[in-house]
């Protein structure tokens, strides 16, 4: 019998922090890895049945959710009404300043000890126990970058490398591209080597870039969260006894879904109209002890004002209609305007 | 005695949306306006009393939250301690593409039929009762936009226009600008003729830009809502009566808070580690009868996966630690992390 190799989508393009995560989760011997140009063309591939799973970015440590990510679940035009989320992956994310150092612009050096001067006598803000360096880059540039004139880097890393940017690249224009990669690829491009992308060390080997700075993220325990998705009817491709894409067989143990550290992800819609709404929907996990560790919030295209929002909670949605996230969700549909289960998965968070 | 005119600092430049809220609260002729550059420095500003009042955006109908104007809020450096929202506004969006149609360009008419072809039969999504034209743009260029080769504008414009973008603009390349004004200056002074710009009618006139589409936001009720902050202690430049700007004087009718339409922001961090923290958070404002308007989540900067959280509710907290937001202010702070005050303030949603 010939086997094919499983498909697997995920934000592209190779060598991007999602195809780390990706390599993660399915390794590139057992099955197709197939990158893609958008996060909506993973959700299409996954929901037309071209990809078996899919791997999406979901949330920053630094900087928050992905919109973009939140808003494909939110579905407001139905056209991925069979995604479920089914597993999920941690990646560090650590960013380099990477471009040209010239010859000519490395001799100039009369102009590095003003650039790279400490930040720390800045007295910008009080520092505290909580705080020790308010806003103060954690590392400077290892070589001049007087000479940046343009920056090219995704959205999401602008906001990761706020004191860096601040403090040594004030003032310079930035332009968004659609990945780090992307960026490294255009500023390998530019002869004039005045411009320089934030984007990873794997990034800097295959575009032959200098590394101006390395590390420049806020936080160093700066992280990615990825979510990996599936059909809710699931292709017979994939082997049951992948843990990060299938449940495990139905046991004691699991059925319990206490002992195990299993996630689902929820989302509804409230009557605006009726006072206390929300909170009522809020509040239909407590009695079955489903601990809440998350809200999101997006616009829900009925009407301005009116919200979708995301929960995520400690527990695990049975087949058969048994269990506590059942039981909540019965209750759910009572007091909302409408609720989707947008998946189940076991937490790989250390 | 000579008195001078408060200061209220926005988020410029001038002819910006948010220029229109600010004028919409403060009149020119009894206010200083002063256009900053960044939302961060009306919030410095304000802080360091520089301008008595400012003025920034908070959310948008159709693409959410501003999350740089959150992460104020959440100020995780300690920079803005004593800023508080003392007031709204609420301005209605409607973009345009503006740029060049030069005489060239529009006489090779041939290629006008295919581009500007009607979508509606695209077929791409099942119309639904709730949804009767997924994805559909509501206009089509009134110009030919074959030569356009580049976009600029703010990042919030793109998450308004998706579905015009999608249809008549898919694959052109983007680039943020600070604001939708800046686009236009952009574009006025490309001389290729080949970019465009997504801004305002009023900038169109400003830059003697030819208007190539309008109305191009997904939805037609688009509408922004902006944030009109003060400092904790006001500074006396500002008369008392201003009614979107302080609190009316203590009177049976204020002193209940159930007869006049109130809001308040308030922030809190939760111990994670905690089941049901979150949960238990929520639940304080319910007893009081007071309605959950909506919910917000930042990063909390302390640690990964922990959050700060932002809810509005509908109620003012009144001076002197009386009513019922001060009490459930109270019962927040013994289930909380740490919470904050941001404001209370009179609604002006019609």
């Amino acid at each position: 019998m010939t086997e094919e190799k499983p498909v697997v989508a995920f934000l592209g393009p190779k060598a991007s922090y999602t195809h780390q995560a990706t390599l993660d989760s399915f390794p590139g011997c057992q099955y197709t890895l197939s990158p893609q140009i958008t996060i909506e063309d993973v959700f299409a591939s996954v929901q037309d049945n071209t990809a078996s799973r899919g791997v999406v970015p979901f949330e920053n440590s630094t900087n928050g959710s992905v919109v973009f990510t939140l808003d494909l679940f939110a579905d407001l035009n139905a056209r991925y009404p069979d995604i479920l989320v089914c597993g999920e992956a941690y990646i560090s994310v650590s960013h380099c300043l990477l471009g040209r150092h010239t010859e000519a612009l490395s001799r100039s050096t009369h102009q590095l000890p003003s650039i790279i001067e400490s930040p720390t006598s800045s007295g910008a803000a009080t520092p505290t126990a909580n705080i020790p360096n308010p806003g103060i880059p954690r590392t400077k540039p290892t070589q001049e970058i007087g000479h940046i004139k343009k920056l090219y880097s995704h959205p999401q890393a602008w906001g990761q490398c706020k004191s860096f940017l601040s403090t040594y690249l004030k003032g310079v224009e930035r332009q968004d591209v659609s990945s780090t990669s992307r960026a490294a690829e255009l500023v390998a491009a530019d002869e004039t080597g005045t411009s320089a992308a934030i984007s990873s060390i794997i990034a800097a080997k295959i575009h032959n870039l200098d590394i101006l700075a390395r590390g420049i993220e806020d936080r160093s325990d700066n992280t990615t969260r990825f979510f990996i998705i599936k059909r809710a009817s699931p292709p017979s491709s994939l082997s049951s006894s992948h843990p990060q894409t299938t449940a495990p067989s139905s046991s004691a143990e699991s059925k319990n879904g206490k002992e195990k550290p299993w996630k689902s992800l929820i989302s509804f819609t409230v009557h605006h109209s009726n006072p206390g709404a929300l909170a009522h929907c809020l509040a239909v996990f407590e009695p079955f002890k489903l601990n809440l560790t998350s809200i999101n919030t997006r616009p829900s295209g009925v009407a301005p004002w009116n919200y979708i929002f995301f929960v995520e909670i400690d527990g695990r949605r049975e087949e058969g209609g048994e269990g506590a996230v059942n039981a909540a969700l019965q209750d759910l549909a009572k007091v909302s305007r409408g609720w989707r289960w947008l998946g189940s998965w076991e937490s790989r968070l250390k």
